[in-house]
């Protein structure tokens, strides 16, 4: 059985995205294009109430939520492909930890930022200079614990490549490729380190070349 | 070994309590008095670097973030306790559909209300009217697909307790019980019934009798 994504647009789908390809996990992309709002469309929405992306149909099985749906295909193909949540409990809590961080602390900056910075023309807002400027010195907080994170790690989530560190990549590749600010990445001896080796995958080049939408 | 919990202050370290002890995992607590900053202490800052609780202290294990707290115990004591994270994978992938769902709609809405109705005094800001209306506004739109869900199963993650229930928690308890809003519950008949459920657990009624904190 395919497993049919719902996206692939929004930096969220390519989460999803790139933990099924280092799962080698066949799937097929459902288009839901977010700029003509088919996000909103009330067949859409009986499959994820938020309306938003993504969301898997594995046969009879939905799931929507990105970060859901990395860790359940993580586990389901535990033995295929990359190992994505550790070996043990105790790697995949620290891993967990690091993905938290990311939706707690990465994240609501991060988002901040690109909407005024990137998307500000395409959703109709007026970007606010105020909220650039304090969506970029906590991006560079979060920044500098990360740095701290990488002096003694090579991946965020320990010395191999997880979830914890897909969770994050479509973001910085906003900021680093699309809002001019690869400093906030390059100025970081270890985070630019590990975005060359994270950026480098073969996952995270598929994604980029197979869909390169312009959200 | 003794688990000791940085907190318990803060609505995050009742969420990892609850999972404790319905876990039923031995612990102490350590106290952080954050209304004194003592989260933001130097020696605070080596355990989490973020400044924020709760942190555990496993033995030689440090661990971070409420939500991977939760999901490490109960994966370690998966045979111990309530089972919280469904009996198998696709069960537990519906409940981390859940937990996200928390993370990301209803918990961002939650704080910002208890931000400005709970906590303005105690933090130093003055309440904006603004923020209060348009949070409440979204949280009744989150809590009317709670209800939507709860038409289909006595629980969040399915018709049985789980990780899924207990992330929601206790920002409901600042809800319903200090911050005047007990409508937003009980006026949404599947909504109320399951905040029983929940609410009625002895774990939380634990919680609530040993960790009684302002904030």
């Amino acid at each position: 059985m395919v497993v049919k994504l719902y996206g692939p647009t929004c930096a969220s789908s390519k989460r999803a995205l790139v933990c099924l390809i280092e799962k080698e996990v066949e799937f097929e992309v459902v288009p839901v294009d977010v700029s003509k709002g088919e996000h909103k469309d009330p067949e859409f929405l009986k499959l994820q109430p938020f309306g938003v992306v993504p969301v898997i149909q594995d046969g009879d099985y939905t799931l929507y939520e990105s970060r859901a749906i990395m860790r359940y295909y993580a586990e389901k193909y535990k033995s295929q492909g990359t190992e994505l949540l550790g070996k043990i409990i105790e790697e995949r809590g620290i891993v967990e930890q690091w993905v938290e961080v990311e939706a707690n602390n990465f994240h609501p900056w991060a988002y901040k930022l690109a909407i005024h910075v990137l998307f500000s023309s395409i959703i109709g807002i007026t970007p606010d200079p105020k909220i650039i400027e304090e969506s970029e010195a906590n991006l560079s907080k979060v920044l500098d614990i990360y740095e701290e994170r990488l002096s003694k790690s090579k991946y965020l989530g320990g010395d191999f490549f997880s979830l914890a560190d897909i969770s994050p990549l479509p973001f910085i590749d906003y900021i680093v490729n699309n809002m001019g600010r690869e400093y906030l990445i390059k100025d970081r001896k270890n985070v630019s380190a590990w975005w060359d080796a994270i950026s480098n995958r073969p996952s995270w080049k598929k994604v980029l070349e197979l869909y390169k939408v312009p959200i």
